[in-house]
């Protein structure tokens, strides 16, 4: 039992005798565990009645005598060509009415008939076909689901689901507010999906109806997990015990992964970030991925070894990258590290994708090295990692909901982006080295010290009740601007600002200013230092909240930005500024300094920690050093290097070197 | 009699005991006016057979019991829901040639016949219904007529609209230089809609064919005021008297307001400026509204109190400023003040859109409270400025046709827009506190000792000739660069550049540069500054003029840039270059000196002052401080400031606090 | 015998009185020559059934007996109104999948039975008529071919195109890799064009197939082509020797002009740069184009003595540019030099595109006056120049194939494009004053001391062992970064990076890093320059090359960025970062000096200097003073100046006055 370690691999894009070269190339570097049959539907599926696994049989079988782990997809990632001709329907219409034709992938409309019919019987096959072979360890349903489509079919597809929804036509003009604009419906049919042909204007953001476009969205991110249902439950038809998942993309706004998560067997995701200083934005997303079932490990499916070919700039990755970031995913919970791709394509768009195995088929190349290098790592270290958990009393929450209703609104500001926010309050949490865990607004908030909630623009159920618990019980939550102002369907609350959260925070909203980001307002804090706000400001009239800081300039100097609130035993943080991240990192750290939950060296930059607590209670500390030069740190507590086997004793200097790792085993 | 004031109220969306509530505010807040029913259709008329008036009946009846003036929309602002599927060629065809389904609001097709027909029909049972309620003073018809439509109904409607226009094919081919291109046309069918599938790309703007364009710009905003036409000829079948009116949108590019003035029996518009900074270009825009019916005053018909949520960034108005700016709207001819929108929408696109009453009905907040003050204000002062006119010796031409032929042309510059051009001309005069009537090309010009016309790209009629007469008869004519270049057809006068306007102007022009605007070419005048030109910079050469200012730079150094022209008794003065504020204040500085024309504090910034002049002759000096802080000068002229009720003497000190307003009755 | 003169004329524009104006102007300005009739299918065929040459017969009768050499249309530049009415498939349909309607030129599509068999039928019955004219000198066909059809005919053309190709479906699955994304076609029925409705977004560059969109891009080409073929095959019935030309646009990515240049009899096309200081870049332009046929004189068909009407901002040409132009156009190879157009329209969109003859008709503006300063000049120098070749020995490699494969490509660089690079290279040899013929990939390199070939992306057929023969025999070879990666499928070399271009080069590249244009990374040379590195940065392996520049920083600190390796009696240079110009210089420069085969004034800036020789054996060494100042130079050669008739001495200082020429026939 180890790291299962390797990737996506697709030897059906070359003649057998390159399969050779692969596994040596694969003993050489350690790879254990390989994923096929990703897109594979055109050539096991040549023709409408013909299905053909002669070369899936081959690649697997040689898998297996290799002695290799398989993840194995049912190929549904992509129609063939015979498919999308024969059935256009199956085809995708896009948010411009566009029916489109063959191409691409993410080209199958999730509401045909025919498709789900097909993609279904195509994960049957594949199932009944390798389900006793012993190297399967986990299928692998369709691929990054994602991206949307408006044709008749989803449309009838849209109102069948609203009708489960509101029942009656009348309901739903209530939650819609239709009364506005004429929009008074009244029949299901006058219904059509929200598209730059109906509501929407400049692109998906901008609709006239935010309810509808909310609905679609929730609409649209239901019907793809019908098609992934469609096909786990296929394939339970023949495997009932094998886990089941799909590659996630992290922080993708399409697809709503908590109403996924339920029916994953464990989750997965695919990492390509940005660029070469998105260590904070990688730990906050395998936070999310960890969070989306409770806090179960995942896996890391997908990263490239080298560059990414989809950008239009795409950098090398650094020596030393690539092993820290897999690093960095396993401290937060992954169970598995693999790669996109095992060999590079000869053509088309991933042409240029960095692979294991480049087009020259070298093993004396950095990457490769690299690769190797790590392989054998993670075979020293074994299994210790596996099923760990993340001790976490912090929980910041991630909602989906709000995500796209506040970036759907006309006003207050199209700048204010939900995943920039919540960036800048995880940010501030993996600065101070706190554990957290990423979760949504109906977790179970009853294990946490600290709650944060950054732009909880609506707020459904009984998550205000839930929060006030928090703070009831001597915790912290923090909230911030734009929050608690609409119920689930986008209505506005018809109570003061913050709505539900008001009680919580002990304040009112009367105003609120939306400026260009050349627009500053310094926010002074008591004690604590003068920062910047930008984009956002409310004016905040406390009712009862202690106020923190106040607004410098303009018609509202001396106004509260940021307040406390003595709520119960505990406090309610409200932040009403779109501050920067000094600001942020400041009121974060009065909160874990409160709770006493930071890590130990909050105050190295760019010097990660993350623990995972193993089934048998032993902690493992992880010491990530993100900085291209060495670091030098006095050890908190000892314990076993598993990378090196030197032993750390408490009080010791421990050196990092630039881009280190460590896991001490305490 | 008073200034009504309040504005778009919309009681449909609440429940009737909310109603009570609104009232009380109202009552409170001194709103006496409420514009009712704008996009009612959908409720008035649930079904193709049925009209159901119970709901604005209730509405209509509580306004009147409560004493309220009201503003009755006839409800077609947006179309309902079962007409758009039930008669599908109602939703328009966008310039992309895609036919649009059921949404937004703008929604209908100018030259369906159901449209045509149910929307008169409705306005006809509106009116029937409420005509006699005296509580009725105005009808609104549809909402901000806009956008445009390119249908097949749409094209039939053209091809009727270029018949009656040209008679012959013969005749538009000349107007359209269809040889160019081979486009010559031998028969009306095979004219289509200029659009994206047809002559234009990259845009509206880019169109192989100025005259298919021009055309088509025209009879789109025909076709909508023949929509406005079939309501309003409707609403007289009942209501003989009681003045229609439809909300403009001031300096609005698609619809040429002045085409449809006459037919409006008064004007009124919205005031939605782009930020705060933006006084020059409201007070042009209410000048350009006052011009649309010789000089008869005009509704403000929507401002918001507090913020927008229609753009990107919503700010939020200062303190002070929306009562500066209604006040600027009145000295500027405006006889009623009015919000959109009395109580904020709970949901859908403008939930965020600032009101009277916000989503907690609270009435102690600053918005709420300067509300009120402003109501309480508009008592006091009662109906003294009601029917004022403003007693301008200063014209400023404005033009949709030479808007539309300059912006769609096809060089020399699509830097240079028109709406630029004449608001630099516009601040220069606001600057010298000058009284301006900004007018169309036709209008009479005998009563001015001033026409500026800046960017005349097009030369209509005998404009020339009346322009030559203005001089005669010694008074100024500026005009600039890219004026006298096309007739009515956006052909090219066989003629030296400026066409029909050289022998007034007194030069001519062989050669242009057009430049981007890192390039500068500074402009020096004699006795005067040296100032910077860009964009377009023509080369003058005096036939007779003098020269005022020269190129400083460039291979054309000491050639002439701006010329004044002796012209009978009077000045035709001519600016060839792209001058910055400072040199278009500079030369029309002395245009107005000569004249005689400037207001009173021409040398304090931001100091606006206006007059009206009641029908008894009394005239009303309005003084208005746009800065943030306060002004003081000496009275120019004494008399009793309407809002404070002090006397004001000649040559005393007056103090205006930042954002004051003054309203002197001399 | 001289140089053929004038340029587009379009009498059917005016009425008859307006030519005998034209004439007289003509007369004034030695203009010889006019195109006609290119626009004119409307007017020749207003009918199905019908042709009217009458207009035609007139225009061309006015020409040849006012003694005008005729550059006579086919007439074919834009479809007339009728045809795309009664046949709606001869209209394109556009990259988004719309069909259009009738607009614009450029608007038929080229696989349209109707079009095909109209436009073949109008150039023969041109060609009937008029073969028989004297006056007439050549053939004009269509007008600037250019853009794209992706309507179902175009499908069907394109599936005949792949099967004649590949053969096999099995073939083209191989060469477009489609086991990748499930793509494997199983009939050619399913195969669409490549658009945004299928594999494309974002555009024409972002595609998920590289093969179908480079097989489009040539198919397009090729069809484009066969509509030229059409006319020509028609023209050729009456008349088998005029010759028969197009008029080309340069560096026009769309249409690879290396497959059309066969088909022409001669060269020739439109030159309108982008500014005015476009020297470098014409320069390569008319090296390309007078390499289309192997080093024959091409035709300067269109160029603007004054302004564009296309572009946002159409600045004015500076004094004295058009003669030095039209002298750098003939320098380089043409033969003739004429513009667009003799009399500017009057309306449509190019409006206030410059023209001989402006509005006004006047003959005594600055334009006029230099357009008939250089008809004299022209009449003096005579025939010398017609015929003479440029004696180059050193080849710039020009391919679309690789242009279109790097643009397309997902991956390294969206910011690294095609023709930047080769103008870079191009440029350093021009500011070297060498001689420089720009060659398809399969052009005879035999004559060549120096092959450079930058971004040759692709490597086809037999080019690597034609390079290799160049070096063997004592040449240098110049390639740079992303060349050799690709066959002529788009799919990668399975073998180290630069593939079949390893040998020679004596390198290899495992690894690449792209980064955006704000990262700098120095590259130091031996005994040379710092220069600034930039966009893409390949870190290069010597196998044998002698390193010639390294990096300076990052992690491949010390790496080789330029190498040169010893190859036969030669050597093969490789620059594998995207240095800035300095650094190409210096490259260049050191090749060059090599061979020496820099001009005479590789030092003095912007004073361009190139040679023909006459068919004689005569040199003629033109002299083109770019810069705004005048230049002092030592005479390297003697002889006579044909513009001023002076004699030069060798030794003699000579000087060329701002923007001057000088022609020395030595």
């Amino acid at each position: 039992m180890k790291v299962p370690y390797g990737g996506d691999y697709n030897p059906e894009q070359w003649p057998e005798q390159v399969w050779k070269q692969d596994y040596e190339l694969f003993d050489a570097a350690r790879i254990d565990t390989v994923t096929l049959g990703v897109f594979t539907w055109a050539q096991t599926q040549p023709a409408p009645d013909m299905y053909d696994f002669t070369t899936l049989d081959r690649i697997v079988e040689r898998a297996a005598a290799e002695g290799r782990q398989i993840c194995l997809a049912t190929g549904t990632g992509a129609l063939p060509p015979w498919l999308a001709k024969a059935h256009p329907e199956v085809n995708r219409t896009d948010f411009e009415g566009r029916r489109h034709r063959y191409g691409q992938r993410h080209n199958a409309c999730p509401s045909s008939p025919v498709f789900r019919r097909l993609s279904a019987e195509m994960a049957r096959r594949v199932a009944a076909r390798y389900a006793g072979n012993p190297a399967v360890i986990a299928w692998h349903v369709g691929n990054e689901y994602g991206g949307a489509c408006y044709c008749d079919l989803c449309a009838a597809a849209f109102r069948g689901w609203l009708r489960a929804r509101y029942s009656t036509v009348e309901r739903l003009n209530a939650a819609w507010n239709t009364t506005f604009w004429s929009h008074t419906f009244t029949d299901w049919d006058e219904i059509e999906p929200p598209s730059a042909l109906t509501e929407h204007w400049r692109g998906p953001d901008h609709t006239a109806f935010q309810g509808i476009t909310l609905d679609y969205l929730r609409f649209m991110s239901d019907a793809m997990l019908t098609n992934f249902r469609d096909e786990k439950r296929a394939i339970r038809e023949s495997d009932p015990h094998t886990p089941v998942t799909t590659n996630f993309m992290g922080m993708y706004r399409p697809i709503d992964y908590h109403r996924w998560a339920p029916h994953l067997d464990f989750a997965s995701w695919d990492n390509y970030p940005p660029d070469d200083t998105s260590q904070a934005r990688m730990a906050l997303t395998h936070d999310l991925m960890r969070g989306l079932k409770d806090g179960q490990p995942f896996w890391l499916m997908e990263q490239t070894p080298s560059y990414t070919a989809s950008r239009d700039v795409n950098p090398l990755k650094r020596p030393g990258l690539m092993r820290l970031w897999s690093w960095q995913a396993v401290a937060h919970g992954a169970d598995a590290v693999l790669f996109f791709q095992m060999r590079a394509s000869r053509g088309a768009s991933e042409k240029y994708h960095g692979a294991v195995i480049g087009h020259s088929g070298r093993s004396d190349t950095r990457v490769f090295r690299e690769v190797a290098e790590l392989g054998a790592e993670l075979e020293r270290v074994g299994g210790v990692t596996l099923g760990a958990r993340t001790p976490a009393r912090v929980a910041l929450l991630f909602d989906w909901d709000s995500w796209w209703a506040l970036e759907i609104s006309d006003g207050p500001s199209r700048l204010v982006r939900y995943q920039q926010v919540v960036l800048t309050y995880h940010r501030a949490l993996w600065d101070a080295g706190a554990d957290v865990d990423v979760v949504p607004v109906t977790a179970d908030l009853s294990r946490y010290d600290v709650v944060i909630a950054p732009a909880l623009h609506m707020v459904k159920g009984d998550l205000a009740e839930r929060l006030e618990q928090v703070a009831s019980r001597g915790g912290s939550v923090v909230t911030t601007f734009l929050s608690g102002r609409v119920d689930e369907d986008d209505n506005a609350f018809l109570a003061d600002v913050p709505g539900p959260l008001g009680p919580l925070m002990g304040i009112r909203i009367d105003e609120w200013d939306a400026r260009g980001p050349e627009f500053v307002n310094p926010v002074c804090f008591d004690n604590g230092p003068i920062v910047d706000a930008r984009l956002l400001l409310e004016l905040v009239i406390p009712q009862g909240a202690d106020v923190v800081g106040t607004y410098g300039e303009d018609f509202y100097a001396g106004t509260a930005a940021v307040t406390r609130n003595v709520f119960g035993a505990g406090y309610g943080w409200y932040v009403g500024a779109g501050l920067d991240q000094t600001g942020v990192c400041w009121v974060v750290r009065q909160v874990l300094d409160w709770h006493n939950l930071s890590g130990p060296y909050p105050d190295v930059p760019d010097l990660e920690t993350a623990v995972r607590v193993t089934r048998d209670g032993t902690h493992l500390l992880f010491l990530l050093n993100h900085n291209p030069e060495p670091v030098e740190v006095v050890a908190r507590a000892g314990g076993l290097d598993l990378l090196t086997g030197a032993r750390v004793h408490i009080g010791q200097v421990i050196r990092l070197d630039a881009r280190g790792v460590m896991v001490l085993r305490q």
